[in-house]
């Protein structure tokens, strides 16, 4: 049988699934069997304790063994362990056993008062509330006899199938030993899909059916054609593997430039978060950096960061590329990413309220500093720094930027693409902005009017839509016509065959997840120009877009 | 000196300012002064009761000889005063005066408990507890000797003159005093604006340095060029008498056909939300209506109304238009008009949600039962009907309704285009739909990712901008190919200046309240076709649009 969804980059994988187990049910609040004395049901509950604790700490010594990813999970997991053997918790559950209560319904109270009072201390304990409630909730399993909820421990690589991934969970998924993730819920843009393309995690989301796979089947997961395979026959299997090899081979392209197989060059860029992140956009064979988010300087602040502090985290990431571009977005505040010191709490729609330029603009004061920082990083390094501004309307608010950012004296000053209007403004926008960069996220979101954050429209949110492709070729035309390079930034690049068509309209450059710069190298290195021009004048019909709702 | 702001419409209007009366600043909760005794307090309490009461019902009186919208208001008026009356309320006045308070005081946490209870009680109760509100605002008024808070009582014409008005301000509002409203908040799209259009009212809105008018100057307020002239001379005030005077003769064109001076047909309809309001349409010289809002029939519901209960509305609204052209929208459920059987609570953006032809989808009963009913009452009606979904994003959306309009019989079935994707697709929608109506306001917060109900982006909002004409052409061109017809319905259809642009960039038919008429008309006659053509090519150059931020 074939169960379909959405893949997520192009991997395959073959192997055993692992369903993530269920919620537990919650321990009822009733008195306990009076031939169970408390004696007895504290021995099972300080047992139970110290299994749970042993067995976070026994992964915590095998993730400081692991790879770099692994190791930095040690430290987290060992403070987790640690919440099972407390002593004051201990006690405390002990009262509850004491009065009464079972042992199950006594963990859940004896842990449920100390994440209310983590809730209430706020902050960084307030976060640690939910690793509390997992190991409580570890503690339940355990004394029930039944498998610890969320993301299964297993000694050998797995499919993962889940009805969706929280944060929690992918946190402490071990991605050495995950294969492929299928779920049955969740979109192209939900938190899995996310994860997966960061990390390269073969992922087919959205699939109906996955909720009939049972733990110990075999699968193929073919995120290439948006499949999971069940039952798979011998040949089944083997085109798999040649698939797998296929896709091995695309990392010996590393070091080549991105472009099309009769040499029509697309740079191939990195998306980054942080200036650590540069070594992974090298090690992938990035051109230079398309997009670099300046938001972690900003969040989790309660006023924003000094010039110094800016200039030496922007000079960190410059540093690494001599000689190369590097694209620094200004700060993004606003709509799902609020900053307290700049961000009105009131808006009833915060997506089409005030962010991006909006909210730098009536505080000039943040974006006067951040482009003193980054012009004084400028001065100090050797990369080829571009810079833009997100959320921009029209020409008139490109041209205000320009003019403001060249006065600090930044040599390529351009803007986001996500606003509906500066697609059909472009051939103004071309005359005043040194270069464009496409945001398809927020343009498909735009452009549909569907919320990315929501379940119920998140069929509208792909760039698949003929009508997003439009948009982008409306700004591709322009910078073609007056020489002013258009870059896709947003997840639309990191997938392999819209990469194809984005260069078939026209986009000059490609910047996305290090992880996907493989993939995106492969298939366009499959493809001449000419072809990619056609596939996009299909893709631009519809030809290749399925309907949100199906016909 | 002139001050310049936002006009609505095209009305020119002298008189004397009249400034709206500032809230009041809330009495102190201190202990009377000794030296004034429980009974004195309480007799100065009694009469300002007495006094607003007797004001309230003078009014009411005065309401009964006015005019058709004056007449509905006596019965109002009537109720509230009796809150002024009412024993059990003044003898808790008087208690509260016993205990030591202020009169003022008194009358404030009196009037305070029962609003509570009123909001605490819901409903329409609820609705009311805004008119207590104000009557205890009139009485601490009184017993102060300051002017009542709100719209001011003037036995004269006047120019109000406001920070911005509240719907219950200008529920309170004597339109036949009113000669014009000039606000210093508030923008095109603002309750007072909305208020204007709809009843003709000459005003200027967003109008900085409003503040400084002074009550009894004489102003000159000329809506068509969005000025206030102060101290005005005498030549001015002549010139204005001028303009008022052809403004009047824009009334002899009704029952002449909308169109350019050179003959180009351009029909003129009418915006309605609900039956009633047919015959307004008909006095101004509507040609038909161009957007019937059908949420009336479900808005204050919990639950949708019968077919019986729908198709009886329809009906009467068609009888009015035998041989007319009546476009019905379906139920635009969702977003800024959320019904709580049908739409979703926890949207993180409302706007961007479900709402539109993706809810009825979701709740096919309710779009069924809707058809149904209009199928019913076209058969029984001469009238032209068509049917159009809103927020409807693609050709696909469009062939789905167009299919289950037609099946129930309809003859015109189309779509509203209030989504950007719409109008890049617009070629495609041609070929599937019987006709598209154009709604600019969400065309263009969804183009600007500006939110219509925002403050803060709220300069975003105006059709003017040449991205939402660029827009509006896409779907012109689309429709003018392939022979659809496309219509303007939304706010900019009811600027004369606007409909001239729109004329010329080709959409072919405009609709709007009804009271916009005469002005769209006349503005229309005054061109010839070639003239709007040139007119719209400078709008969608951007010639004529100031910058949302200035420059």
């Amino acid at each position: 049988m074939v169960i379909t969804g959405s893949g997520i980059g192009r991997g395959v994988a073959v192997g055993k699934v692992i369903r993530m187990a269920p919620p537990l049910e919650e321990p009822a609040d009733v008195r306990r069997d009076a031939s169970i004395s408390a004696v007895v049901e504290n021995e099972r509950v300080t047992k139970a304790l110290a299994t749970v604790n042993a067995e976070l700490n026994r992964r915590a010594e095998e993730a400081k063994n692991g790879d770099e990813g692994a190791k930095q999970a040690a430290p987290i997991l060992e403070a987790i362990a640690m919440f099972a053997s407390d002593p004051s918790l201990a006690t405390s559950i002990q009262n509850l056993v004491n009065g009464g209560k079972t042992g199950e319904r006594a963990v859940l109270e004896g842990f449920a008062q100390v994440e209310e009072m983590f809730k209430m201390i706020g902050g960084y304990q307030a976060e640690r509330a939910a690793d509390l409630h997992d190991v409580g909730q570890r503690v339940i399993a355990e004394l029930r006899g039944v498998p610890a909820p969320g993301v299964p421990d297993s000694d050998e690589p797995f499919v993962l199938v889940a009805e969706d991934l929280s944060p929690a969970d992918t946190s402490s998924l071990d991605l050495d030993k995950t294969l492929a993730i299928v779920t049955s819920q969740g979109g192209p843009t939900s938190h899995t899909a996310i994860l997966a393309r960061a990390r390269g995690i073969v992922a087919v989301v959205s699939a109906a059916g996955a909720e009939d796979l049972e733990t110990g089947e075999t699968v193929i997961v073919n995120a290439a054609k948006g499949e999971v395979v069940t039952e798979p026959t011998d040949e089944q299997i083997e085109e798999a593997e040649h698939a797998k090899a296929k896709a091995a081979r695309a990392k010996e392209l590393r070091g080549q430039a991105g472009g099309t197989k009769d040499g029509h060059h697309v740079p191939l860029l990195a998306n980054l978060g942080k200036p650590a992140d540069g070594k992974t956009a090298i090690e992938y064979g990035a051109e230079g950096v398309g997009l670099f988010r300046s938001e972690f300087l900003f969040i989790g602040n309660s006023e924003p960061p000094s010039v110094e502090e800016q200039t030496k985290a922007y000079t960190e990431l410059l540093a690494q590329f001599p000689g190369k571009k590097v694209v620094i977005r200004m700060l993004d505040a606003g709509a799902d990413k609020p900053l307290p010191f700049l961000t009105p709490e009131d808006e009833p729609n915060p997506a089409l309220g005030l962010r991006g330029l909006r909210t730098l603009r009536v505080h000039k004061e943040v974006l006067e500093g951040q482009l003193k920082a980054l012009a004084a990083a400028d001065a100090q390094t050797d990369a080829d720094l571009w810079v833009m501004a997100p959320m921009v309307a029209d020409e008139h608010e490109a041209a205000y930027f320009v003019k403001l950012g060249k006065s600090f004296g930044l040599k390529k000053v351009g803007v986001m693409a996500e606003v509906p209007s500066i697609a059909v403004m472009a051939d103004k926008v071309a005359q005043v902005a040194d270069f464009v960069s496409i945001g398809t996220n927020d343009l498909t979101q735009y452009t549909m009017a569907a919320d990315r954050t929501l379940g119920s429209v998140s069929n509208y949110q792909t760039a698949w839509h003929p009508a997003v492709l439009r948009m982008i070729k409306l700004i591709a035309d322009a910078g073609n016509k007056y020489g002013m390079p258009v870059g896709v930034c947003g997840e639309a690049a990191a997938d392999p065959d819209l990469a194809v068509i984005l260069t078939g309209i026209g986009v000059n450059s490609l910047s996305m997840t290090p992880v996907a710069l493989d993939d995106v190298r492969a298939a366009l290195a499959e493809v001449t120009f000419e072809e990619a021009k056609a596939k996009a004048e299909a893709a631009l019909n519809g030809d290749f877009y399925t309907p949100a709702w199906g016909d």
